[in-house]
C-alpha cells in the first residue's frame, strides 16, 4: 500500500523513541514511510521530503527530534500538510529544550506538539485526522477508544 | 452554514485570546461555533459539548484554557475527533502551567498543543486538517502559505 | 468497615507510588477503597467514582496521577467532597508537569496539592480532616505527631 | 460567633491577596480570625497562633506567604489541625519560590497547597472540610457548586 | 563598501531589538546588510540568504529570532560561515524558548549563542572574529576594550 | 574543645551530604557539634538548638535540608548568629525546591545560601567568618587558598 | 571612620538596587565604601578591589550583579575575606540567571548568596558577621531583631 | 606546530567532556594547547592564560566549565580574542546553571555559548572562524559539511 503518513526523525538514535508510533500505525494498518533526515545536517533532503510529501500521496507528517528540535518546524515551513511534532528527551535538558523548540512555533506556521517522547500519541492523532475521511479508520479508532476504557 | 469546527474556552475572560483564531476561520470561511465551558466549573456541559460534537457535524475541536488547563484533555477523553489545545498565559506562571497541562497528555489520548497563546495557529492547523478532504480549502490554504512568504 | 477514604490512581503503574499512603491509612485503621481510573482513558468511570463517592459514605478523596495530571481536578469538578491531589513523577519532566497540572486549579474548584510523590502526606492530611469529627482518630494523630518528634 | 478558621499572613502587604478568601468565608458565614505574623520575623507569635488554635476552637488554618514561604510549614509543625497553604507571588521569581516552599513539605507534616495566589480556593477548601460535619454548610456548598456551573 | 556581515531577523518586529548591533557595526565602520526573513514563513528566501552569503562576500552571519527560534540553526545548516544567534524575548516564555532553540544545536552544526536580547554582543563578537584578519579592526577593538574599563 | 560551629540537619539521611563539611572543619581543627532536627518534625528541638546556640558558645550555624527546606530559615529566625544554609538535592525537583526555600529569605532575616549540596563551601565560609577574629585560623585559611591554586 | 565593609556593584544601574543595604549600614553606623566595577568590563580594577580589601581594613565584601553575575565569584577568588553575593534581577530571565551564577559556586571558593534583589539582607548578614567581634554591634543587632517582631 | 586554539577547562574532571573537541581539532589538524585552570581556584593563572594568548599566537579560546561557570566570561574579560564557552552539566542543576552563567554575558564582553556539553561544536565553530583566513581549512570544513549530509 502507498504510504499516507511520513515519519521523519532527526537522528538514527531516535529510532527506538518512535517505535510505539510504528506499532500503532501497523496495528491500524495505516501505511507509512520513515526517513532519517536532520534539519541541520541534511537540510536539502529534509526540505525535499517535506515539499514532495503531498504529491507523493502523504497526508500527515510526523516529525520527531531532540535538543534544538527544528525538524518539525522546518518541515511545516515546506509543506501545506498537517505536521505533528514529537519532542524527544535528549541531552542535559531532558526534552524541555525540544518541547520549547517545537511547541512555540510563531503565528502562520503551526506544528501540533505532542508530549515529550509522545510517539504513540503522534500516531493516534494522525489516525484521528485521517479518520475524518476514512470510515473504516473511523470505526477502528472508535473501537480503540472503547477498548482503552475497558 | 453548519459549523464544522467547535471552539471551547474555559472562561469568558479568554475570549480576547481566541480572537485571532476566529479571524482566521472567518477569513477562510470555515463555519464554527464557540462555547464557554470550564472543565471544572461546568463538567457536564463540557462533556456534552465533546460527546455531541461528532453527531452535530463537527470535525475538529479547538480548546483553550489557562492555569491547570484540563479542558483540552477532558474534551479529548470524550470524543474521537482531533482536539487542538491552546495554553493561555494566565496567572503567575504565565502559561508554563497550562502548556504542561495540555501538552503532556498520557499515551492513548492525544491533544495537539499549540504555542502559549497560539490561537491563530490553532485555527490554521484545523484548516490544514480539513483541507485534506476539501479541495477548495486546500487551495485557499496553499494561497495563504504563498502569501505568507511574500 | 465501610471505606471513608477513596483513593483513585490514573494508572496501574502508580500503585507503588501510593503504597505509603495505604500504609498510613492501615496504621490509623481508616478504611479506604482504591480504584485505577484514568481521567482520559476512563472518563465515565472516573466521573462516576467522584459523583457517587458521597452517597457511598466517602468523606475524602485522594487522587494521584503523573504527566498532564487532570485526575484530581476532574474528580473535584464532580464532587463536593474535599479532594487531595498527589503529583507523581513520571516521564521527562519528572513531576513538574503533574505538579502544575494539579496545584494550579482555577478559582471555584480547589484541589489540595501534596508534594511530588507525596503519598504519605496525602493520607496524613486526610486523617487530619477526618480527625476533626472523630475523637479517636484525633487522639491517634496527636500521638503520631508526638512520636514524629521523638 | 467564635472563629473556626484562622488565617495567618506573613506580611501586611499580603492583605490584598487574601481578600477573596475573606469574601468567600463571609458569603458562607464561616467565622474566622486573621493575623499578620511572619514565620521569620515573629517566630514566637506564629508558633503560639498555631499551638493555641485548637484549644481556641479553630478547626482549619489557612496560611499565605511569599518568597521562601515557610509560614504554612511552620504552622503545620505546631498544630494537629489541617493547614492550607497559599503561595503568594512576590519578588523576582513570581511565586515559583513560594509554591516550592509550600508544596514540597517532607513526609510527616502535610500542608495542602493551593495555586499561586489561590486565596479563594483556600477558603472554599476549608469550607469543604468543615462541611463534612456541618449539614448547613454542606447544603450551602452544594448550592455554590450548582451555581458555579450556571 | 561591500557588506561583510549579514544580519537576518525573523520578523520586522525584531528591528528595534537589533538596533544596538547596528550601532556597534556602524561605530566600527563594518559594512553589513540586513534582511527580514523568517525561517518558517520565508524558508526559500532564508536559505538563499544563507547559501549565497559566502559568494557575496559575507564573512559572518548574525541571526536573531524569538519563540521557537529556528532561524540561526537553519542558516547555519546552509552555510559554512560562522553564525551568531541572538535569542529575542517574545511571548509568554520571555526568551527561554528562543534561548533553548538557539543554543542547544546538535553536534555538527554550531551556532554561537549570545544572551537573550544580546544584540550588542553579537556585533562585538562578529568584530572579534573579523579582527583576526584585519589589523585596523583589531586595533579599534583593542581601543574599545580599553575604553570599556575606563 | 568547646564547639563554635553548630551543624543542624533536617534528616538522618542527610548525614552523607554533610560529610565534606565535617572533613573541612576537622582539617582546620574547628570544633563543632552536629544535630539531626527537622524544622517540621522536631520544631521545639530545632528552635531550642537555635536559641541556645549563642549562650553555648556557638558562633556560626550551618543548616542543611532538602525539599521545602525551612530549617535554615527557622533557625535564623531564632538566633542572632549568622546562619549558613545548604540546599540538599532530594526528591523529584533535585534541589531546586530546597534552593528556593533557602535563598529566597524575606528582608530582615538573612540566610547565607551555598550551592545545592555545597556542604564543603558551607564549612569554608564559616571558617572565613571565624578567621576575622582568629589569627591562627586566618593563617590556615590563607594557606588553604594558596594550596587551592597549586 | 574607616570602612570595614566594601560594596562592589557590576554596573551603575545597580545603584538603586543596593539602596536598602546602604540604609541598613548607615542605621547600624557601620562604615563602608562602595565601588562600581564590572567583573567583565573592569577586571583589573575588580581584582584590585578584592585583593587590597583586607590590607585596607575591610572585613566583609558585598557584591551585587545581574545577568551572568560573575562579580561575587571573582571577588571571592581574589580575597580571603567572606563575600556576600546579591543576584540582581535584570534582563529577560529576571534574576534566575544571576542567582544560579552566584549561588552555584564550585567547592573551594564560597560565596554566600542572598535572595534575588536581597540587598537589605546582605547588609544584615554582614552585620551579623561583624557582631561576632563587636559587642556594640551585637547589642544593636539584638535590638533590631527584637524590634522586627514587634 | 604552534597552537592557534587554546582550550581551558575549569577542572580536571572536565577532561572527558572536552574529548570530542580534541578529536575534531586533531581531525582538522588544527594545533591547540589545553590547560586546566579554574576561574575561582586559579584566578592568576587563568587571567595569564587569557592575557598572554594573543601574543603566544592563539587566535581563538575555548573555555568549558560547570556550575557557576565563570571561566569563559573571565577569559573574555582578559583578551580581545573570540572566546567560545561550553557549559558542562555538573551537579544538581545539570547544566542549566552553567548555561545561564555563560550565555547571559552583559553587553560589552561577548562569549559565544555552545549547547550544554557541546564540546564538538565548540571545536567546529573555532574552525569556522579560522577558516575565514585559511583556504585549506576552509576547504576541509566544506568537505566536512558535505560529508555530514551524506
Amino acid at each position: 500500500m502507498k504510504p499516507i503518513i511520513r515519519i521523519i526523525l532527526g537522528s538514527k538514535s531516535d529510532l527506538d523513541k518512535i517505535a510505539e508510533a510504528k506499532d500503532v500505525l501497523e496495528q491500524f494498518k495505516v501505511p507509512y514511510d520513515l526517513f532519517i533526515s536532520s534539519a541541520h545536517r541534511n537540510p536539502d533532503k529534509t526540505i525535499a521530503l517535506a515539499q514532495n510529501a503531498k504529491s507523493e500521496g502523504i497526508e500527515v507528517i510526523i516529525a520527531g527530534a531532540g535538543l534544538a528540535a527544528h525538524l518539525p518546524g522546518i518541515i511545516a515551513a515546506n509543506t501545506t500538510l498537517p505536521v505533528i511534532g514529537i519532542p524527544f528527551a535528549a541531552g542535559a535538558l531532558n526534552g524541555l529544550d525540544s518541547l520549547f523548540s517545537i511547541v512555540q512555533m510563531p503565528p502562520g506556521v503551526p506544528v501540533a506538539s505532542m508530549a515529550i517522547n509522545g510517539a504513540k500519541n503522534a500516531a493516534l492523532f494522525a489516525i484521528q485526522i485521517l479518520a475524518l475521511k476514512d470510515k473504516e479508520l473511523e470505526a477502528k479508532f472508535a473501537t480503540y477508544k472503547k477498548d482503552l476504557s475497558a
